[in-house]
């Protein structure tokens, strides 16, 4: 018997899936095409994927009724997640469910490595054979290299099927391509220019590339993409449930984060005026998790104790074997890893912020969806990764979202007034990680929130009775109206939204607390930390300060320096000997595990408070 | 319109092929696997593809009326690459077209080398991984390995992802498998002495496979095939034009040679009760076009001067991506060329003889399909290569056959009466490459022959009336009966049959002679002749020196080695140290090309005759 099939529309897109009965909504999005944020991994306890069912909605589930206000109920709205298909539906996907354009961080901290790409492309004069020069072909072109300045170079099987007849074409003037010692095509003379590489910083949320010139070392173009494995769980542990709770999860995500790379390679060489073939080798940071996903490594060991990789190295491996459309024979370079839960970004972070060649006690903090921390000097270095969850991306927040246009990224208090900025100044319909910062420690000082993150009745509110007005419930809890009354959409920031930046920024404080510990010293030892992070340009550091993200010191010890995991992805593209720097670095951190410190929960719980106020 | 496809019935084996209209006979055995000789590649010239047409056979081509006789077309025999198929056909080939079981020369020469194999298999203990000892699964693999004295190593991404269910299945006590710096599986601890490799002379007539065992050096095991690209021409020189003239032509021979090589691994593996499975390595050497052909390399420029090959280079590649099915992760490594008709057989030779490392003057002489010499010492060696042909193999021989069952490999005149032995002492059924030195020494020293190769009419052969009477005309030339009247079956050697004798001869002794003059040096300086190929061991050196294949030095500094290639094979196989000593040994022959040696025509033309009588 034929399998029953529905057809399901999602709009205002309007674009129809064909799916077989008793699939759930989301799932029928994601074989669509059609990106809902589903932070939890479809479990029904984000409420990300919320959409409306017009026509005849199913009654809601249990978990529909916990996370939907009455309201929403009665507007039609349903979990994605929760609603299986039995008949053809037409279901509208509401504005803050969908993914923005975002303003990601693309500019990192500014950098001075000298050019020594792994990538060389360099025309030659090869002699054309003859009777008394009876050489191989690839011998009289690596002799000709060799001329050149590029020896001990090798020429690989699968290159030289195509090797004799390249040659005869181009009347022995080739311009050659070399990754490595290998080379890997023979191009038109003229084209000597046309090399490049591409660096990317893969994180958990966040995928951003730099088309790199490697020529002349500079960026020719940036572009960045959300993380599409989002959609199966908004971090790593989520992911990883993912792929053991399904058969060929790993290889979905693994076509997902390939697929918006080569989207970021495209977009790129686009603006760069560029052919993705003329792309010799793709650098990759990220965190552990993430690199073994793209290189289709097992996961299943780091989401369990004792959170072990399988494997730590760096490796440099043929760039299509995984699905990266640069050049056909292109290299992927993923860079070593530190542990389960610290990656290659942490080393482009340590690269990149130089603490692996500093004298001085540094600190450097690492806001992504994870917060890695590195504390130490040329002589030693300390490494913990913490769960900060994405709050701090615009995940999990009910207003939550990407730095895109219409988001709040200011909030203040002037004259006893509430005042927001949103970017684009367009009218707000949600909240950033900057702007959500500046919100929580706003209301902190306006006492709205006690020195235990509880939001106040609208009666308990001190001073102005026009901030006391904005408190009301909604959908069951405490919340606050950001947006004014009038606005036309209200932006509310939820008690649970306050609970999220406090796991987030008790889980970093505390990790700088043991990372401190386990050194040896105190944060007054401490000569300069480093914020590093997607927002890391654009927050306010005294905001930061207040809300205890960033440590109590001078905020001129502080210096933002923005995706510094994707200028170490930059780094060691241009220069490969910054390649061995990083597997000795690499190997080198001591890595702190924060799960088997007895005292981790008592100062995480301590460094969840707002002591400050 | 669909195609129209006539059935062919081959007996007397019966099988039976389908083939579209217009097809030839011998595309229709290809197609079906019937194994035909066409050493000429189906141009009409060989005569090998005579088969017999039982039935209505049709009206003989003028090719057919050129190489069969009379009484041949009579006896409804035509060449098979002559007839095309315009309705169902019952075909039978006759005996002496059909290849035997065959007795090809596997022993060579003794050699003792230190067993450093390039493969390593060696179970070890790894820590489990815990709270305490977070190590990657690779690291504490690489960690363990080299504690147990192998370090330096990596684990490929593609292992990676099988290693840590593997490691957790074997309870962290694998016998991991090294190839090169790499470890490519882990195997159960109890298997860690089943490693084998495989070591394979690639001939352009026959292919010669030792099994060895890596952890004793030990031969476990010998099977040989004839080449199968023979039928596509027998020459190096015959399979390229093929290739240029067939579209898919370069990967039908590769197909055909990779097949057989599976077949000799699958047969000394069954020998030696071991699983291809455990064959981690593979070991070829071979001509530089049969070096070409298998890793998919471009040869056109072999055979138009300069000849030229692609590369000259040792490759190590994935046994896998040429379709040799060893262990799936296997290496095939092919040993380094010299030029484009001296390969690395000829670099085996040497390595067996040990030319590369005397004082004194010595000469290696490879006779296969085509003739490689070298001469020289550790401080200088010159090799070349003459196109002596496969007639000392049997090829081109009107009853040549390889030494197998029946093949007359003995030919003696005692009392003035001829006598002949065969192989089993089985009736005889053709002439092997052995006999055919024998019969064409006796009848030279008969005065059957003279000094110019022309066979004398009865009339005029001296001596005995008996072997008068055995000279008769057949199929338009004169032809010396080998087999007695009654025999049942003739065996005739023919005048044509003495001038592929005198071409093979005569390449050999030229090549020698101007090798000697390049080097400065006379035969007398020479202190020893080694007499190398797949019937060194079985002929007899006073024969071979009588017709002048063997240069004139005394008897006590011939050694015959036998499969010399083959044992050069097994040399790099057990030692991956000699794998440099190749290298070096490749690049620093200097190769003597013939075709540009003003007076090699004289020589060859001299060296033609048979002068000793």
């Amino acid at each position: 018997m034929p399998e029953t099939t529905h057809r399901v529309t999602f709009e205002p897109d309007g674009r129809t899936v064909v799916v077989p009965d008793g699939r759930t909504l989301l799932e029928a999005a994601q074989a669509g095409g059609v990106v809902l944020e589903a932070p939890c991994g479809g479990n029904g306890t984000c409420g990300g994927c919320r959409v409306e069912i017009p026509d005849a909605p199913p009654e809601p589930s249990e978990a529909c009724r916990t996370i939907l206000s009455a309201e929403e109920i009665r507007r039609h709205l349903r979990l994605a997640c929760q609603v299986r298909v039995h008949r053809d539906l037409r279901v509208v996907i509401p504005d803050e469910a969908r993914r923005r354009d975002q303003q990601i961080l693309t500019e990192g901290a500014a950098f001075d490595v000298p050019l020594i790409p792994n990538v060389r492309k360099r025309a030659v004069h090869v002699p054309p054979p003859s009777v008394t020069d009876q050489r191989a072909d690839a011998d009289r072109l690596l002799d000709a290299l060799a001329d050149a300045g590029l020896d001990g170079l090798t020429v690989p099987a699968t290159v030289l099927r195509e090797v004799p007849a390249r040659l005869r074409r181009l009347e022995f003037h080739p311009a050659a391509v070399v990754v490595g010692r290998e080379v890997v095509d023979l191009d038109r003379p003229t084209a000597a220019d046309a090399c490049y590489g591409l660096a990317v910083d893969v994180g958990t949320t966040t995928l951003v590339g730099y088309l790199v010139n490697l020529v002349t070392g500079e960026v020719a173009a940036v572009a960045s993409r959300a993380n599409p494995q989002a959609t199966y769980g908004d971090d790593v542990i989520a992911r990883i449930e993912y792929t053991g709770r399904e058969r060929g999860g790993a290889r979905t995500l693994q076509t997902l984060v390939v697929d918006a790379l080569n989207e970021i390679l495209t977009e790129a060489c686009r603006r760069a005026h560029v052919k993705p073939a003329v792309v010799y080798e793709a650098v990759v940071v990220g965190n552990t998790t993430m690199n073994h996903l793209l290189l289709r490594l097992p996961v299943a060991a780091i989401a369990r104790a004792p959170f072990v990789a399988a494997s730590a190295s760096a490796h440099s491996v043929g760039a299509r074997s995984v699905g990266l459309k640069i050049h056909k024979r292109g290299r992927l370079y993923t860079g070593p890893l530190i542990a389960g839960f610290v990656g290659a970004d942490t080393v482009g972070v340590i690269l990149a912020t130089g603490l692996h060649a500093t004298d001085g006690l540094r600190l450097a903090i690492d806001i992504g969806t994870n917060g890695e921390i590195v504390l130490g000097t040329r002589e030693r270095l300390l490494a913990c990764s913490t769960a900060a969850g994405p709050a701090l991306e615009g995940a999990r927040i009910r207003y939550g979202m990407r730095a895109a246009t219409g988001a709040i990224d200011r909030v203040d208090i002037e004259d006893g007034r509430l005042t927001i900025r949103t970017i684009g100044d367009a009218p707000p319909v949600g909240l950033c990680g900057t702007g959500l910062i500046d919100a929580v420690a706003v209301l902190v000082a306006a006492g709205v929130i006690d020195a235990t993150g509880r939001m106040q009745a609208a009666e308990d509110v001190p001073g102005s009775p026009a901030m006391a007005r904005r408190v009301h419930q909604a959908d069951g809890e405490r919340a606050f109206r950001l947006t004014e009354a009038d606005a036309g959409r209200d932006v509310l920031l939820t008690q649970r939204d306050v609970r999220e930046v406090q796991l987030a920024k008790g889980a970093i404080a505390a990790g700088v607390h043991l990372l401190l510990d386990a050194y040896g010293a105190t944060l007054q030892d401490v000569q300069e930390v480093f914020l590093a992070g997607a927002f890391g340009n654009y927050v306010r550091p005294a905001r930061a300060q207040a809300i205890g993200l960033l440590p109590d010191v001078p905020l001129e010890k502080v210096t933002f320096v923005g995706n510094a995991a994707g200028v170490g992805a930059r780094m060691l593209l241009v220069n490969r000997n910054l390649r061995h720097v990083a597997a000795d670095v690499a190997r080198g951190v001591e890595h702190v595990e924060l799960s088997r410190r007895p005292d981790f929960q008592v100062h995480f719980a301590d460094a969840m408070l707002f002591p400050g106020v």
